[in-house]
């Protein structure tokens, strides 16, 4: 088997405008980035035609070290979509330079379901996160600069709430002390370096409507309290017109290709874990506009990524999922069963049918949001037969659709099963309207509990004192409606990382609240969350290189 | 007088595809990044043709708060020799985020006399910037990781000499503690970050030959040295594959166009002050491949720019400038001969008479590299003709060719007679082949005395201890043979900011010298320097805005 980057090599691309010109984007309209990637002027998005098409989710079980596959999965359908006739795209996220020169590699699909050119979408591709690390830390020089400007005359920050960011897993940069070395530095404080995906900016960009709505929501981001203890935001600052300015062209979704020359929009890339997880709102919906059958991702597993998806996305911008996938792997199960990551390869029955309760869990989540649900087990090579049986058996038991997804090996034609279940059960049983899990005029309590303890199986949600202090915070801000995004580990329904499987009866533990008034949602951090990842001993960038004049190395 | 930006609007753009067709860039081996900018490959450089193409350095007199105009001139000069008939590239240097929101501005030239588009250039632009920023960084994280990594493998390091670098004025994180709030965030240290035109990744773009040199380059950067001593550099840490790819798409020169159409290379920002302040010597190159007469320029006065151009860049990349234009202005000329900011506008012949002395200074230094010289008055709308007649008298006193530049206000048609100069004198009485101020062999002492005395008038050089320490470093490790960068004020022969006019028998005093064994030179830091700028109190980006769809603020 030919790894990811020469399996993308070996592709002869079409030019995008090609592309575009195929699938009844105006070309005239875009622009390029190179030959094969380009932006697409959010202004051409078309509700009508948003409301006719159909909005496919695809989510996962919990991940596991074994891996899913799941923006494999959501490439592999829109090639079987389109291999069986329909006018399908992909709207996925854009890859962080962070994990994919530390340790989880880059986020552009796998074998013959890629998104392409996928060396350039994983490194600095149109520049969007870039932007947003510009963005977001050009704040943070003019709001250091005003407080030491404005020092004699009286003005005093009580509270920073704004810290700074970058691209990178840089764990030296999680808790740092700036403005040291002499007053000419500015105003000494504590502060930290996120990852640009944990950006403020970056969930503003994913949730922004338009060009107008980015602006008034980057004026709205509140930077913190003065010593008169008022909130202090971008406005106060007097910077939005000068941020959204440099945000301008990053709000402009990105059309690139896939493995088999269809359409797929890449744009925004906040993590599920400690963000909301999600492509942009826009790229969503411009795939809509020109496609018939749009199948979009959220990130870690289906407790994070699609709860986020219907609770916050869906529920701002008026998106109607028609059917949700939750793609599962035999390994992956296997470890929620107790089998050891060192023996996944290995058939195990018992693990297989202890770890099918994850799977299960998910499920009743997903349909407790009106969602019809289907199970793509995306095979891998040592997969038995009696395992894949089993858990097709088990899905027909529980009266939920089952395909095998070989999109990695095949492209399209291995997905051509799940393409048909998917059309097939759009057509005869689509998803209701969404039922959210809260409503927006719950308290923040109801609105965690909600999700805890309704979905993730917990006992109850104890909120700790910084926590408190925020929630007071939020009713005497009136923020008290914004959706609430947690930040809570993907690896288990719980905030604990080991406890794999089901989880239940558990404390869900609320250490902080962090205030997106920009964002407009209240990101819930629950357990010992980093918002900037570290490298691992062997990171990624010692294998990424040049040889002879190709690049090697990402995945 | 219409804005930059409203003259940039005003000009209806050729396609960039169009421009390199019409200048014989063959346009398949291009790639857009929107209409209306280009990558072009540096393997198109023809070192034949880089031979008879004819190089003309811009530079100017010591800077004021007066302004001078360079780029305007460098661009405006392009403009005229289009005009007379000549095939003219420009080649300029990339503004960076910082100066742009804070209190200079863009860097994009102005009025008729701009290079377009002038919002994109002055912004993101091709995301060089931001690639060498992730690049640096990542060197950074990569580095700190591996000390964290191997710390229980009795690996340390004893002196860390690689910090951070963004692309935004932000005195705060001139001095910073990294590294804080438990062992699992890394290794504790002082750290800083610089302004990403000082990062020695910008150095290294702007000098590399090609793709394998900057990979050579990156390898040998000196990030410290191990607890027993030992420099550890990139090639040790084994991420130089990483970082190449990294910057892989950056080292490739962008191609925009003037307000008149013609075609400039905008590549590569170091600063001048604090960095070796030219372009990148594949911008210089490529433009010398396509055309008969590029335009090149050097950051700040002649003292800094057009000395390191000379000594580092062309030494380095064997280039022999045809000629050098210096730019003066009468505003800035009476500043240096004593008359207040306030006064400039105001006719002095008392002033001029005086400060015409910086300009002699300037003149005789530029000719001690065997440059044929020729000055460029760039008019402003106060000047007087008795002050412009003058000059043009001094300077035919001095035996130097001297013309106007309107080039701001009448594009190419105001810079005509400068271009008739500068083809009639590269005709007759071109430059002789370069003498450098120093030759590779001499010790670090020499080079920085022979340049500090020998051109900027001091009485003697003082080394400071940590200088002395470096100088030693630099011997041990082998290094004397790189070329010395000096990093002082811009404003000054002197170490002094206020020392206008011609500042002699001053003392010159070296801090320390840092060692850029990726970039292949020592940058010797002379009084207080600033690496990373701070803003003022009342920024640029107040006034930066998106209205009515158009962006506003830039200049």
């Amino acid at each position: 088997m030919k790894s990811d980057i020469e399996i993308a090599r070996s592709i002869e691309l079409t030019k995008i405008k090609q592309i575009a010109r195929e699938y009844g984007i105006p070309v005239e309209e875009i622009s390029n980035y190179g030959r094969y990637i380009a932006k697409v002027p959010e202004t051409l998005i078309d509700e009508k035609k948003v409301k006719k098409s159909n909005l496919i989710l695809v989510t996962a079980i919990t991940p596991t070290k074994a891996g899913i596959g799941k923006t494999t999965v959501s490439i592999g359908l829109a090639l079987g979509l389109n291999k069986i006739g329909k006018k399908a795209f992909c709207a996925l996220r854009e890859p962080s330079l962070g994990p994919c020169f530390g340790m989880k590699g880059g986020a552009a699909g796998g074998g013959y379901a890629q998104v392409l050119p996928m060396d350039k979408i994983n490194l600095h591709f149109t520049g969007d996160f870039h932007a947003i690390t510009s963005a977001h830390n050009m704040i943070t020089a003019l709001l250091d600069n005003y407080m030491y400007q404005n020092k004699d005359n009286g003005f005093a920050m009580k509270e920073v709430l704004w810290n700074r960011v970058l691209d990178v897993n840089d764990r030296g940069l999680r808790y740092i002390v700036t403005g040291l070395g002499g007053k000419t530095n500015g105003i000494t404080r504590e502060s930290s370096f996120d990852i640009t995906p944990a950006s403020e900016i970056m969930a503003i960009l994913c949730l922004a409507k338009d060009e107008d709505d980015l602006r008034r929501r980057i004026e709205n981001i509140l930077l913190g309290f003065t010593i008169d203890n008022k909130p202090f935001t971008v406005k106060d600052l007097g910077v939005a017109g000068a941020i959204t300015v440099l945000l301008k062209d990053a709000l402009s979704p990105n059309l690139v290709q896939t493995t088999e020359h269809t359409p797929a929009f890449v744009h925004g890339g906040p993590f599920a874990n400690i963000a909301h997880g999600c492509n942009s709102v826009l790229a969503t919906k411009l795939a809509m506009t020109f496609g018939d059958y749009v199948v979009t991702e959220a990130g870690f597993g289906a407790d994070l990524g699609a709860e986020k998806f219907y609770n916050i996305k869906c529920r701002k911008a008026g998106l109607q999922p028609k059917l949700t996938v939750i793609v599962a792997t035999a390994q992956g199960l296997k470890m929620h069963g107790g089998v050891d990551v060192d023996k996944i390869k290995e058939p195990n029955m018992e693990g297989l049918k202890e770890g099918v309760k994850n799977l299960d869990k998910h499920i009743d989540n997903l349909q407790s949001f009106g969602q019809t649900v289907v199970v793509a087990f995306n095979r891998y090579a040592n997969d038995t037969d009696e395992e894949l049986d089993f858990v097709r058996r088990h899905c027909e038991e529980i009266g939920v659709g089952f395909a095998i997804n070989n999109a990695f090996l095949e492209g399209g034609a291995g997905a051509v099963d799940l393409a048909n279940l998917v059309v097939d059960t759009i057509e005869h049983n689509p998803s209701q309207p969404l039922t959210f899990t809260y409503d927006e005029t719950d308290s923040v309590e109801e609105k965690v509990t909600k999700i805890a303890c309704g979905l993730y199986g917990a006992k109850q949600v104890l909120f700790g004192p910084a926590a408190r202090k925020k929630i007071q915070m939020i009713k005497d801000l009136g923020y008290t409606h914004f959706p609430v995004c947690i930040a809570k580990t993907q690896y288990s329904f719980s905030t604990d990382p080991k406890l794999y499987g089901v989880a239940s009866g558990f404390n869900f533990a609320v250490r902080d609240i962090v205030i997106n008034a920009g964002a407009e949602m209240l990101v819930v951090v629950a357990g010992e969350m980093m918002r900037m990842p570290g490298l691992p001993k062997e990171p990624q960038a010692l294998h990424i290189d040049i040889v002879n004049g190709e690049i090697e190395g990402l995945s």
